[in-house]
């Protein structure tokens, strides 16, 4: 059997040959490069996200681990805090080995459950037993290891009026901030706007290479160029990753709500299928997690078998799902789902479910 | 006037819409992306790396920036210090915003003075000054604030066994490393063995993109990778900078021993130049300072003229040069120098002198 052409999940996959190719051909014949920095085409993109999202500036980062123990640093600087406040299920608790407490001295206080989103009771539950005054609060929209779930708009708008109430500065870690324009209803500008700085990812949904903006207030901009520099960041090039995430920009954020609206036609449709649970549901994004009844070796091989059937890359990893007895894998829609009839994808989910 | 096609430093310039073109027309079809570090491109080309400078590892890192404080904090935490010892002139002194200290809390000591190499006898007379045992030496190849100059290899050798004998982990930072071949004459895993890490760069003389690599013991560079992920820099595809790093050493790592002749006659010529003053003459590598007798703005004006006329770019920028009345700039041969005759670049830095 051939290796399946069409993709569940995300873009259809590129080769470093073909990915660069693409970039090149359309990189405009004027691009500068940047130098550390410095340089129209990177200066423009940073003004274009800083527009976007309302605030005064943006700079580009190579990485959002990079950006956010930066901006939780200096936010606690501010404050003359160590403390800072987010999800126990936050990139910084899971995937940056401590870096905020080991190269910053933060200190992390978890707000909510690990399975569910913290609530606005959570945070008043939280303030008066913080030890110091509090820094910075970091919330994920959506918040990705939980299936990107969101809270409602007033409930955020509660949560983030509470904690500048208690002193705190409001960060967010837009990493998938683009997916939740359908769900809010508002343009990204109102969105970053309760915040005081915003964290946006250049790849994943925009299918960059790598690469994040940080946007806030200029003074606090500027300042988190000279931490770049300390990280290591401050490249003598960085256009590969810029150009990267400024063609991925023009062409997937137009593309967001049919995206998510795929998403939801798919999470409809397996959710009618005996042993699958999805999370959450319906999905706010264009994510979910999908829990899938059975063993891990069983349904991994159904969905090769059925793949290669179909003509069909369904999934090609699980994990240990939060339900007994399940497990599950991280369902994103991007383009190459839209190739799919949504019929041809369910259908594919009935004969994993039946043979796995 | 149009702008010069020929270049008197470094390489031909290209914009972003060339390079990437170029590097990907150079990519092999069956190169894979990297994923977070992971991928057969970038691990062949790491051990690439770890070969040739004979080390048992290497890890690629955006920077040199991120990998040389990381380098030193770690042997520092072998030793249980937080000592490091390097040139006044180092990177990590003057262009880091004192990273070393502010993320990793160490404690520089300098060696030598800001316009010579540190010597023997620095080291000597600083070991019994420090207030703990130290924990790494940077030694930097050549030392480029100060014209690239090298010390004997004797000396050198001499250098790293005081240091070792004191305690000491010896740390290479071989940002011009490449360019140190013609002048040791020796394997460049030779020269590297003297050192217990050592870090080398992608671009600069390789014309890659950004980007190093950190070689050294395989489970000193497997828990270098630990606080690469803290940095932020383990990012989801490093690939453009990774193959464009491997490009340019193919390219260029052969031609080094030319790019130092072409410096070392051009050296010669210049010398013979009243008001030209070379540090160091004649140049070890392909690089010295050139320090030029005059007032920088009418320096710069017949410099644009000269350069116009002959169609030459002979330098851009200067900067105030360690003999009073004279202001100096970087040369650097790379391969656009080796398309103009040597007489013609003395002839015209004689009119530029006889103008400016």
């Amino acid at each position: 059997m051939p290796n399946p052409t069409r993709y569940l999940n995300y873009h259809y996959p590129t080769t470093p040959k073909q990915k660069l190719l693409a970039l090149a051909e359309w990189i405009p014949e004027d691009a500068e490069a940047d130098h550390y920095g410095k340089g129209d085409t990177i200066q423009a993109f940073e003004a274009e996200i800083a527009a976007l999202l309302g605030k005064e500036s943006a700079v580009w980062f190579p990485s959002g681990t990079m950006v956010q123990q930066i901006a939780l640093r200096m936010w606690c600087d501010r404050r003359d805090s160590h403390t800072v406040l987010y999800h126990p299920t936050s990139h910084l608790a899971i995937h940056e080995k401590d870096a905020y407490r080991v190269l910053h001295h933060l200190h992390a206080v978890h707000l909510g459950p690990k399975d569910g989103l913290f609530t606005l009771a959570d945070l008043q539950a939280v303030l008066p037993t913080l030890s110091e005054p509090g820094g910075g609060l970091l919330i994920e929209l959506p918040q990705r290891e939980i299936g990107g779930q969101l809270p409602t708009w007033d409930e955020l708008v509660q949560i983030v009026e509470t904690a500048h109430a208690a002193g705190l500065y409001c960060h967010l870690d837009g990493a998938r901030l683009w997916e939740c324009g359908p769900y809010f209803s508002r343009p990204y500008a109102e969105i970053a706007a309760l915040f005081d700085s915003v964290y946006v990812s250049l790849y994943k949904i925009l299918n960059g290479i790598s690469g994040a903006m940080l946007a806030g207030p200029a003074d606090f901009i500027e300042e988190s160029r000279i931490w770049q520099r300390r990280h290591g960041g401050n490249l003598p090039g960085m256009y590969p990753y810029v150009l990267a995430g400024k063609m991925g920009l023009e062409k997937h954020l137009p593309r967001i709500p049919e995206y998510v609206g795929k998403a939801r036609g798919i999470c409809d449709g397996l959710a009618t299928i005996p042993g699958i649970v999805i999370v959450p549901n319906p999905p706010p994004t264009n994510m979910a997690h999908i829990h899938l009844k059975g063993e891990k070796e069983a349904l991994l091989e159904a969905a090769k078998m059925v793949g290669e059937a179909m003509d069909m890359r369904l999934f090609g990893w699980l994990r240990d799902g939060i339900i007994p007895g399940y497990a599950a894998f991280e369902l994103t829609i991007g383009e190459a789902a839209l190739d799919i009839p949504t019929e041809e994808i369910i259908e594919a989910f009935r004969r994993v479910m039946a043979q796995g």
